[in-house]
């Protein structure tokens, strides 16, 4: 068996036939946020692993774990994130198979995931010129209402008035019905990117990558996002823009389809938004005639 | 797809249906000896996860590799800790897919190795009362006597006098046909273990999840170990018992079978030795009537 040509080596999962892998890590010390228990913590690490899964249409069976623990650290703070990971994988249907536990001085976490592929092509990060580009919507905008409160210094008021804000952000569950929706409507469907960074870099990627230009809608924001925007003198768009860890999906899809893909959605009670569209004249991200930034929050940190 | 019954979750490696993952991580801090280059610290934990899925008579197809990257380590250096990767990879017969690198303070590296059946059932790590106890060979004692030097402080003398020992833990390659010799002979091989962290901690480890007694017999260690016991004033069994990261692989074998996977593994030029027998009236491992201790050099660190 050979690896896939079709994923490059820079993509965030890669596949071997129908399997499809992907690994991702963090440092405690750099992405241990707060307000995050171990289990919480566990989590997260395990749904950042099968979010890029996900993005593939790949349906995640079953992952590993390896833990760098600290001289302080309990075996009870131990047990609570390995519990984290094993509830956030069974919640998507996955089994945790097992793992490895080292000595360490700042913590760490890795997760590696093992899928297959669900539908019948396994998606690229690709985009061509004329798409529409789409994305889950179930944290866009709350993960960068929570990140900017936590860089701002009131992420301890801010959870108080929003949290459902901070409940997505902090346990998230993944769209797991666009595996679904990918497998009944293939041909419409061109590419696809998890949004672990911020949407301003993912949708970066993606021009880079295919030498595009994404021009981006004009898209409305939930009410309290509005509110926090108005209390803390943000614009709602940076909070869609430079947020971080949504593990939502966005992807490219023919003009041709759209309605049925939106139709599709739908009947899965599966909320996407549109985003914009992609032409091929310049490379980069545009709104009306203005260039986006590519960067994220922890760019202030 | 459910995981694996045979395999109990405190194994090495863990199945779900025909396809067997390992994850096996370390902290630079704690694991890189001073005379392993990037490329062979890369190299060496590739092995370290492929040997765990091998003693399973699982073929490893594939890899991921995790890193953490310290603030002074160069690109150079990372890129060489991923060349070691892939290419002990490649020399076992698997890819490198991908990999994610982190920031962090210590360093550290994970690899996750999957692997499918090979061989008409996946080893658990059992024995029964009354099998035998067979080693492949390569490292066994050498990897002992580096570590021995390494902790008593004289390993720069050692690994000028004893360049084979060195060279043989320094860049291990697995001895991969294992698989062809549980393949033949699947109802002789009852069950493996590779040995990662000591012989002696090996053989407790079966002796206690298998209840039973592990009687070692007199085992002639090669003439390099023994020269160097005599200038060290070290028992070769000791060094044979208390080394460390062997990636050699342990396994029980049916008594009536002894000849037919002797002959088979000669056939294959695959170096085994027989190590000793199992009992079943104590738990533990003995060398005629005395106890061994279950421990490894790491120890006296």
């Amino acid at each position: 068996m050979y690896p896939c040509k079709l994923l490059p080596s820079f993509d965030d999962a890669w596949c071997i036939g129908d399997v499809v892998v992907n690994i991702d890590g963090y440092s405690f010390k750099y992405s241990w946020l707060p307000w995050l228990s171990p289990y919480e913590y566990g989590w997260r690490a395990a749904v950042a692993s099968m979010s890029d899964v996900l993005a593939k249409a790949a349906k995640p069976l079953a992952a590993v774990v390896s833990l760098g623990v600290r001289p302080d650290d309990s075996i009870h703070t131990v047990l609570r994130i390995v519990e984290g990971v094993r509830d956030s994988l069974n919640t998507h249907g996955a089994w945790l198979l097992g793992g490895d536990v080292n000595r360490s001085l700042e913590g760490w976490i890795d997760v590696a995931t093992i899928a297959v592929k669900w539908a019948p092509k396994i998606l690229p990060q690709t985009a061509k010129p004329g798409t529409l580009v789409y994305a889950t919507s179930y944290r866009l905008w709350y993960a960068g209402l929570v990140l900017h409160s936590f860089y701002t210094g009131k992420w301890m008021e801010a959870r108080k008035v929003f949290p459902k804000a901070f409940e997505r952000f902090t346990r998230p569950i993944l769209p797991m019905k666009f595996l679904e929706l990918v497998r009944i409507t293939p041909s419409c469907i061109v590419g696809a990117s998890d949004v672990s960074d911020s949407l301003a870099y993912t949708l970066w990627n993606i021009a880079r990558q295919n030498k595009l230009a994404i021009k981006l809608a004009n898209v409305e924001a939930p009410p309290e996002v509005v509110d926090y925007s108005k209390r803390y003198g943000v614009e709602p768009l940076h909070l869609l823009l430079y947020g971080g860890e949504e593990y939502d999906i966005v992807f490219a899809v023919e003009k041709n389809c759209s309605r049925e893909v939106e139709e599709i959605a739908s009947e899965l009670e599966l909320e996407i938004i549109l985003l914009g569209e992609t032409v091929k004249e310049r490379t980069g991200i545009y709104i009306g005639g203005s260039l986006v930034e590519p960067r994220g929050w922890r760019h202030f940190a």
